[in-house]
């Protein structure tokens, strides 16, 4: 890893470079380098908490003139109990990851003595934009390194002395294996971040992990794919067969286990035939919770009619922008669902709502009826259905994935929670003994297309 | 199908639309729309043949005005023998594929009764923009409704009557079936082109089949992404250890099998340790098949050395433009290729030339040596390598997939030759019993991460 003091071209042209020598690399190779970076991490521990507490002085400061959120200092601060130990873990828990690199897929015997085999192979360059977070720096390098693919790095500037320390000792680390250094770069000027958003020829595939301001300008300016989500606008569906209990539990994870997340959920579809049921219990647990609700008409009476005075002070009136809203916040928008006259039927109506207003990340329903959970899933167009739980579980990790690169609402190459396999793309290799293509069709042979087994 | 005659928002904000339906019908509903276009086309042949009579008729006259040339003359030409019954044969080829469609290929238990499921779907709405040729139409139609995505397409203007013709026999058709009108729409206006690449709310992906200068336009225009290759800069590397007579047959094969190909080589590197032997015989027999030649230094003056005076005039003089071009014709640019003082290995001067000057889409090597091939296959950065065969080999029909959407050299969703897989992205869907994430962790529960059987 290196701190980048050229051009963007040459760091860009640079990460190029690396990148073929890091696809050639074996698993070992690799590995050994992570293990070399856990070393030096854990050697350099004092100097690189030293780094982070002259960002953590500053932070104060700007802190003290209102200048920084108090969450915003409680992620800067590596030397919270846990948290360096925690980064050391997770450079272990991606080491110990089977290798994403070169896993055969197809294997066809296309005639006698030609076969064609596709296996996956890293991108090449990647561009990962991300927040203060110190520690992320290492997890992303790890991510790099292990799926071979060279990394330029852009952290938030609250974080740049201790992005500077740790990119230090990683550099050094690295020298001593087999992994270029210029594979991985740290960029600490937010300048950089545009010209390199243009730089197709070298970058890849653009990462950005933040705020959903930074992920549209990237969306919007860059030349090359741009994995991820800007907006995590998630509903649940409670149709009018759902279990009462497993209403009010779902509901309440799914909108208060970690609000500011994106898949926590903002819209609330509640069937009109359980308004009267089902509903005051979730609303009432909502609002327990600390929960405020943003109601349309009919769900708003149904509150007013069944909720304690002091519980319907935290009812207020949706508008039509409240269902096209991320709070990320203790704030859910509540709307019921009908069925309409024109026959469409009312999980139909929640699907439209939800394919209307919704970011395509996670939606859920709740239904005793499988078909109904079917019909709903098919016709939601998002990366990620859920029925009967919350949509908190669509995350890496909770899918068993190992780690997360980050959740995707693209259309193409990875959707939903994104592992190390989405840091890969495939190649043919197909493998002969002269054959040329005119020996086929009018040439006499016939192709054979048989599937062999993967080796 | 309809022929577009709203505005192009309009058309794409449709397609969108009906791709929500599309998506949701079944396997069987899907292939009764593509037996609904087969026979609606052979039932119509006549009226589509007149009105393709009308193409040829103005191409002639364009033709006699050296404004449209003999090999688009007959493409456009739908009246040639076996044509119109390779277009009906397409279609029912495209319906005996297997469903695209729900292949589920991960499932997990997270927990008891918490079932987690990746499954392919279609992507949504393709913008597909084609040349002249009238029976395409037909074959993406079927592609499209095959994957269950809408596709708004565009065609070379020369055949305006042809696909005019064609499109309201298949919007009638549609007509009796499941699958929205509006899935498929014809777009007649070259000027729709533009403003329809920046939808990128309601367009998901863009594929340009056509000369490269549209690729690269669709590039640099579309806000979705492009799925396709600009160029096919194909090298063939002959390796010191490479058998004299496949050298003679794959060099021929890959350069004259069909010249104006994509997966036609550009550009024979030749190891110097064979410029006397192996050389003069494959640059024989590429000049005896009407090729010419564009040497460097050395291999030029072994080819003056070895060749016959006539053979020897189709020997030229390399320009360092010629690393770099396209030739899409009989003519073949030749680098001799040495191991390097500092170490260089031979093989990876050839690499090093491919990954600097190559289009990373199909690059060969010839060698006897497996080792030789695995390091000329890990680090060519291209979606196709290829040991000991001819590039040609690069085609979805030849690698067994049964269609070819086209050929990708994108690093991300697709790469090489691209089937109807190519048109799938995946979703995840998780079944549960009302579990919340706070039950895990902190809330006592583990996670079980389970690999499940494919069912």
């Amino acid at each position: 890893m290196s701190l980048t003091n050229g051009s963007p071209e040459q760091a860009a042209r640079a990460a190029k470079t690396s990148s073929r020598t890091l696809a050639t690399l074996s698993t070992d190779a690799r590995n050994v380098a992570l293990d070399a970076i856990h070393h030096a991490l854990a050697d350099h521990r004092e100097d690189i908490l030293a780094a982070n507490a002259r960002d953590m002085d500053l932070a104060k400061q700007l802190s003290a003139n209102g200048k920084l959120s108090a969450s915003m200092m409680k992620r800067l601060d590596l030397s919270r109990k846990g948290k360096f130990d925690d980064m050391l873990q997770g450079i272990e828990d991606v080491r110990g990851l089977e290798d994403p690199v070169g896993r055969v897929d197809l294997r066809t015997e296309l005639d006698d003595g030609l076969i064609l085999q596709r296996q996956t192979c890293p991108i090449g360059v990647l561009l990962i934009i991300f927040e203060a977070r110190p520690e992320v720096i290492a997890n992303i390098a790890s991510l790099a390194i292990k799926s071979a693919n060279a990394a330029i790095l852009k952290g938030g500037k609250e974080s740049t002395e201790s992005f500077k320390a740790i990119s230090t000792v990683i550099s050094q680390a690295l020298d001593k294996t087999e992994v270029p250094n210029h594979s991985i770069q740290l960029v600490t000027t937010r300048d950089a971040i545009d010209p390199l958003l243009e730089l197709s020829q070298y970058i890849d595939l653009v990462i950005p992990r933040g705020s959903s301001d930074l992920v549209r300008h990237c969306q919007r300016k860059a030349h090359m794919p741009v994995l991820g989500h800007a907006d995590g606008l998630c509903s649940l569906y409670i149709h009018s067969d759902a279990d009462k209990e497993m209403a009010v539990n779902v509901a309440v994870d799914s909108k208060t286990d970690y609000p500011a997340a994106c898949n926590a959920i903002e819209t609330l579809l509640i069937n009109e035939e359980v308004l009267e049921s089902i509903f005051p219990a979730v609303a009432a647990a909502l609002i327990d919770k600390g929960v405020v609700l943003r109601c349309d008409p009919a769900s708003k009476a149904a509150s007013s009619k069944h909720l304690s005075e002091e519980q319907a002070v935290h009812v207020q009136d949706a508008t039509d922008a409240d269902w096209s809203v991320e709070h990320l916040d203790l704030i859910l928008s509540v709307r019921t669902i009908t069925a309409s006259p024109d026959s469409t039927s009312a999980v139909d109506a929640a699907i439209e709502h939800i394919n209307t207003h919704g970011s395509h990340h996670t939606d859920a329903i709740l239904t005793a009826d499988k078909a109904t959970a079917d019909r709903f899933c098919n016709a939601v167009d998002s990366g990620c259905k859920f029925w009967n739980c919350s949509t908190r579980f669509c995350d890496g990790m909770r899918f068993g994935f190992g780690t997360e690169v980050g959740i995707s609402t693209n259309k193409v190459h990875a959707r939903g929670p994104v592992g190390l396999e989405g840091l890969m793309i495939h190649e043919y290799r197909l493998a002969g003994q002269g054959q040329g293509a005119a020996m086929y069709g009018g040439g006499g042979r016939q192709y054979k297309h048989k599937r062999l087994p993967i080796a």
